[in-house]
């Protein structure tokens, strides 16, 4: 299993999208968020997706370059279309849009449709916390869920996000799908040969199931809440759905065609409700006290929404990223076919 | 146990704010709120709370006719102080300012603290779906539930809410907690002397219990997501105490003297992004494919969030709402410390 620096990465990263007809500053921007997947351990998010996204240019689901427009606009609100380039070009793009307008009229909500995969969610809602907003973000992608009580996958995980500013702590970015876990999650789980846990799929007959393989067969993810409130997720999920999908213009999970992401994203400026040093005050107050709570039989400590990521990224910008030989030689095989010699990359 | 209809209830409810000081609109608006929530089945937000609220109207913590102060205010956000007026009151004025500044700047979020309890959120959010707009609500209070791995109650059960305007299809309302379970839920198994299903709360030694007692003995109720994945729950518990309590300048739950909500309330005009019509049909062509889902074994149907209550409302508009004696008792007693003769209100 090879080891790379973050930096090395990147690079083969960008020189292979560049060589398939992405932009130079397009190529930097998208290997930059699939790196930091992989730095704080969303692997499902990392470099992985070359092999994805490359498939996609090849067969023009997604087209490196293409213009975005605003098609709808007011002071606090936009209506992106991405016109199927790089999701996290066009979602970068509308974040830092709902940034500006936030900045003048205090809330913005910029939604964005016929884009790409946008990767994961906390890169674009830690650019609102990054500028003393608060960031907030839902999108719907492919269907993997099935409703509380029912068998079919009509539903997206359906992630959402929020990203807070602190003062002295670290920032608070909550990322989580709206099911019980996230499809990569339980691909890991088959490439290893592992069971799930109780509780995450069931199969096709829509009967609990710890087998992965049964997620691929026609079974669905269930939403966060399991048997007792499953309903909860559900409706998470099914609010998701109705903002990132319908009010964004996007297609549903159920609907035939889907691809990409369907996106929401709002920003907040803090200041024109309490003045942002009191905010940051109170969030690092809030964060000591909920760390220092006493804890239950079986836990060290309490993790705060963005902590474990933090500390696997600390640790992989040391000890270097592991890519799994299968992803390897997948990645060297997209770069031959354009004559890229990946070596010349290596440190 | 007796049973009464709906307007006999709020007249009932009515008279009472009346008599310990309220003007008389704010007694209909909260009774009204109050009864409306009986009649979806939520009793723990009904008039058993006349009984809470007199109590903290004479020990001066709640004050009827309280001033409301916009105390900052742009065209697109609002933060509202109620004085301690009733918190249905201070909340509808909120959510309605909301509404207003979204039809003309598209979104707009009105926080709001120094209020009394507001009850459901169903009820504000419901107001802007009314409206054709999205509504969003979120509200810290008192702390009851546990940090994932904690064993002291450091946050608020903090509940969250979206309403959706729809067409022919039932509006889509969700108002949940973050939480496994309410509190209220807690009580009445308590009261019922019956068990909580496993995986709801834990005693004050961070030890899982079905023994509705151990909460009010040290215990905390726990976040959603259970053992396996708690810290979404507490993420998002954790996001709502920072939007409904810092940003809306309340006291977090985990602060010492937090009483009544911290309010955070959005609306959004769909109109800036879809065009209303289009989004009706849309949305009303999901609820019929979700519904519409293949069944997991042990399940009727799919209930989309709001069914159940509009349910039981129907049922209860009919047949009555029952109250407990317990309830009833302590409601005549605090009726007849005002001469009121609740006989004089029956049917």
């Amino acid at each position: 299993m090879p080891v790379f620096k973050d930096e090395t990465l990147k690079r083969i990263s960008r020189e292979i999208f560049i060589a398939y007809g992405a932009p130079r500053e397009e190529a930097d921007l998208v290997s930059e968020f699939l790196v930091r997947a992989n730095l704080c351990g969303h692997d499902s998010h990392g470099v992985i997706r070359v092999i994805q996204y490359v498939k996609a240019i090849e067969d023009g689901t997604l087209k490196p370059g293409a213009k975005i427009d605003i098609i709808r606009e007011t002071g606090s609100s936009a209506l992106v279309r991405g016109n199927w380039g790089f999701g996290q070009v066009v979602a970068k793009r509308a974040m830092e849009l709902a940034i500006e307008k936030a900045k003048k009229n205090s809330v913005c909500v910029v939604c964005a449709f016929d884009l790409y995969h946008i990767g994961r969610l906390a890169d674009y809602t830690r650019l609102a916390a990054e500028n003393d907003m608060i960031g907030i973000a839902m999108v719907n992608s492919t269907p993997t869920v099935a409703p509380h009580g029912g068998r079919e996958r009509l539903l997206s995980t359906a992630p959402l996000s929020y990203a807070f500013p602190t003062g002295k702590e670290n920032m608070f970015i909550l990322d989580i799908a709206t099911s019980v876990c996230a499809e990569g999650k339980v691909r890991v789980s088959l490439h290893k040969g592992e069971k799930l846990p109780e509780g995450c799929i069931i199969d096709k007959e829509g009967n609990p199931s710890t087998n992965p393989a049964d997620l691929y067969d026609g079974g669905a993810i269930l939403p966060l809440g399991g048997a007792l409130v499953g309903y909860k997720g559900f409706g998470l999920a099914l609010a998701v759905e109705v903002m990132a999908g319908i009010l964004a213009n996007a297609k549903c999970a159920c609907e035939a065609g889907k691809k990409g992401n369907g996106v929401f994203f709002e920003a907040i400026n803090i200041d024109d409700f309490v003045p942002i040093k009191e905010f940051k005050d109170r969030i690092d107050a809030l964060i000591r006290r909920i760390k220092s709570s006493k804890l239950r039989p079986g836990f060290k400590e309490i993790l705060l929404p963005g902590e474990p990521e933090l500390r696997t990224e600390m640790m992989r910008r040391e000890k270097g990223i592991f890519i799994p030989d299968r992803t390897w030689n997948e990645i060297v095989k997209i770069a031959e076919k354009k004559n890229l010699d990946l070596e010349a990359f290596l440190d």
